[in-house]
């Protein structure tokens, strides 16, 4: 097993990055427009998309200003049985968010693509904290041949 | 061990790609201005500094077009013995990199802060390679309360 780590720090509190990564009109906002469900409650399924494809996640822990957690539900093969965590601690002005995407099968060329995608995203996140604009998908940052 | 994985895709030949990963002037160009050395031969040791700290990298292989890897042997702790590999390939008018920093002892929270790091430096370098403009060190993007 192999994980995609990251860390971003967040010029706000933690309970602004929560509200982005818990509310579908945050999450929209940074990761993809195409959203659907609600992200606020154990056992949530939300649904993101992009182009063709997507991921569905079921909400697995929810702890506010601390900790969210998503299992991969549906979507490619090697996202589903996968685990993203996202926990959040506060360090004077910043918000920092410690994102694992963890229990990839083998380190395949799609892991590394989508290691790269994170990070951008993760800092559309901390652009639309910031500055009340994110990246989200369609207007993300392409990042190779594959998106 | 632990590894950091990425992937961009450049428009670009290989070639081009090689020379910014092989050349004084090109890695200046988008990881850090201060750089000292000569990354193009065998055994030669690359000294990359960034504010206070840095990096000494041994260049360990060179494969033109193909491979570029680097083993740290001075630096944080964290880093010294561990690898760093840009493997090149041309698919269509992209050149794909597929870099791997390899054989962290642990995913320390340090870790997490330089995969999103590097993923940004990735990017610096595509910028480069396809505009003439990277981002490096002291005009990189910040990414949190570290750096």
């Amino acid at each position: 097993m192999v994980d995609i780590l990251h860390r971003v720090g967040i010029k706000s509190s933690v309970a602004e990055v929560y509200s982005a990564l818990t509310t579908t009109e945050g999450l929209a906002a940074w990761w993809t427009g195409n959203v659907r469900g609600d992200g606020g409650d154990l056992g949530d399924v939300l649904e993101f998309r992009f182009g063709a494809g997507g991921f569905n996640m079921k909400v697995r822990e929810l702890v506010p200003g601390k900790r969210v957690s998503w299992e991969v539900v549906d979507g490619p093969q090697e996202w589903v049985g996968t685990h993203v965590h996202f926990d959040l601690d506060q360090a004077e002005e910043y918000a920092v968010v410690l994102f694992k995407h963890e229990g990839w099968r083998e380190p395949v060329e799609f892991m590394h693509h989508c290691s790269t995608k994170w990070a951008v995203f993760l800092m559309s996140l901390k652009s639309l904290v910031e500055t009340g604009k994110g990246a989200p998908e369609p207007y993300d940052v392409k990042i190779d041949n594959w998106n």
